[in-house]
């Protein structure tokens, strides 16, 4: 039996939903529905596709289909199968967190940031994320043939002060050329080490029913500064990219509440959307949203809207959900809202007994629907 | 003043020599020739180019200027400032070994290995060069839209297996997807992390007169099985890659002749003159090779003379330069050609104290060339 109703929304979220049959009742049939959904979800995906599609990179079902289908199995390591942020490797008693990332975005400059600048946030965020301060990373460039030497510089730059903003050095480095039309301009794939913080406690599967959902910002800014800058669409406003170092937010949320946080996960390909629907796959709980809790610009709504997709599934590069046990909501919402970037912070959710795996949406209207991950690749090649 | 004689073999080797003076007298216009390079070379590179070309990702002389003209310089860290194959970091009083390599190799299969293989071995043998047991890999993949699923799933299956064998785990992983032409079917990126042997007091920059230089196997045998398996070149004869795990013959170095170990280079893209050029200058010593000491299979020889390349740039993926104190060094091979692989281990040279910063090769007919760094590009994308 599911705790959170789905009402009259059902038909339109599932339309491939059974017929009711004769005298059923619509709580009835709900639960018939959500049972099937349930066994679905809890299943894992398996990697079945002939082919590598966008969709295999754009953060949504394929890529968990092609993570957990094919790549955990093949390395399986307690590590991978967590399926957080970060790997975690404890030597000589001392914990760390490792995470790696390629950056592939297009364009490379784009308003309120640039792939160097991407290169360095991002993994040093998914660092973050682990409840680790970010102390080193490894860059590796793979560059065109032909590329502007100034083109080369100026992202270097990007990325010197983006680690200095973020407090993390440089240690290592790999340089490779590819035949021109063989990449798009450059390639850039940061590996990021950090100290785990001895304050946090957080895996994506210990999240509890009742836990509060909070969200770090705004949504939707990152994608629609890219999709804006490749000038498919025209839009009266700018929107600037979110990318920013989140390891101060993390650390204010650490000290306020650091024994209540459960989980922390950037929300950026696939949104905000794909990373409740993975954390409630993980922690084999259901989800509820508040639709009207969730701070987005109008130009990100309105860019949205062209696109026809849902800006919950917009990927951000400075924005992250956070789940809290209840007694620390509060100081944990609190403590984020002092930082800069945090200010538009808001508890927006609550974590449910069921349906198992599945995250629901209360829209502004009252009625509610399943905000699924994201499926297919509106918007390719965002980092 | 010269230690290192050289002789009528002078002219050849570097033909925009000055011309003798009137009354000039063979040692003295050697001095002065030698002088000239030994200021050159002591120089930082620059890096100066308008344009990336193929030679900056080909691990030769534009490779250094891009490297330590504008890389370094960037991103000043002691760690980079010492250019060995991997970054060092120490946490909580734990050394750790850090390093990260992209690949881009063109097949991505080959006799003798794969793209996925190379890229466990590469970055774990980087870590073993830091004289730090390779511990765990994070695995960033750039996959083209449309790559065949199985292709995939052979790679993943390669780096699985090459993962088990070089004892390594794959603990955090990245996939992103590009547009058909946007990359060469699958590009990956692996960063290692390893923990630096209590045994290994190991540097680039420590390199003494009168150190001897090992090398630990057959040179030149990648990178020409990758040209043949281009199809570019009609060869008799099959020639593999040596991709191979170097953990153990280092574990077995560092075993016999610990505290004898100066450094321990892997000679991959610029092959064995590349990276003995780099520890030369980088401790401003002067190193003597003997050619006929250097291990080499017929078809390789063959296939270098067709391409006009010397041997000593072909690039290597299992093959290693190990710099040993005097009194280290008949334990050091002994303890190496024990190890699988390393049968053909030879003592090839020696340490000398000067032309600083220069490499020369005592050929078969007892004449002296300079071995200079690779210039160019002659084998693209070979790893």
């Amino acid at each position: 039996m599911s705790d959170i109703g789905l009402g009259p929304e059902l038909d339109r979220a599932l339309p491939d939903a059974p017929a009711p049959a004769a005298g059923d009742r619509v709580a009835e049939r709900e639960d018939r529905i959500l049972d099937i959904i349930e066994k679905t979800r809890a299943k894992r995906p398996k990697f079945r596709d002939d082919h590598i599609t966008m969709a295999h990179g754009a953060g949504g079902k394929a890529t968990a289909a092609l993570i957990e289908g094919l790549l955990v199995p093949a390395f399986a390591s307690p590590s991978l199968d967590v399926l957080g942020d970060a790997g975690l490797v404890t030597v000589d008693g001392v914990g760390l967190a490792m995470t790696t990332d390629s950056f592939v975005v297009k364009p490379i400059r784009f308003p309120g940031g640039s792939i160097g600048e991407l290169a360095v946030n991002g993994t040093a965020n998914d660092i973050a994320m682990a409840g680790a301060r970010p102390l080193a990373l490894t860059l590796s460039l793979i560059l065109e043939e032909g590329l502007p030497a100034d083109v080369l510089r100026a992202e270097v730059q990007a990325i010197a002060d983006a680690a200095a903003v973020a407090g993390v050095s440089i240690i290592a480095g790999d340089t490779k050329v590819v035949e021109r039309g063989a990449c798009d301009q450059m390639y850039i794939c940061t590996t990021g080490i950090g100290q785990v913080d001895a304050r946090a406690t957080l895996a994506p599967n210990c999240l509890r029913p009742g836990d509060r959902i909070l969200l770090s910002g705004r949504i939707g800014e990152h994608g629609t500064a890219i999709m804006l800058a490749r000038g498919e669409f025209e839009l009266g406003a700018t929107v600037e990219s979110d990318t920013r170092a989140l390891w101060p937010a993390v650390d204010a949320l650490l000290g306020a509440a650091g024994p209540s946080l459960r989980c922390l996960r950037d929300a950026t390909r696939g949104g905000v959307a794909s990373v409740l629907n993975e954390l409630a796959r993980a922690s084999s709980v259901a989800m509820l949203v508040r639709e009207n809790a969730v701070a987005i610009l109008p130009a990100v709504m309105g860019a949205a809207e062209l696109l026809g997709i849902d800006p919950m599934h917009v990927a951000n590069e400075g924005v992250f959900v956070a789940v809290v046990d209840p007694d620390g909501a509060a100081a944990a919402l609190a403590a984020l809202r002092t930082v800069p970037g945090c200010e538009d912070a808001a508890e927006i959710g609550e974590v449910k007994t069921s349906p198992t795996g599945m995250v629901l949406v209360e829209t502004s209207f009252g009625g509610k629907r399943v905000m699924d991950q994201l499926v297919g690749d509106p918007l390719p090649r965002i980092c």
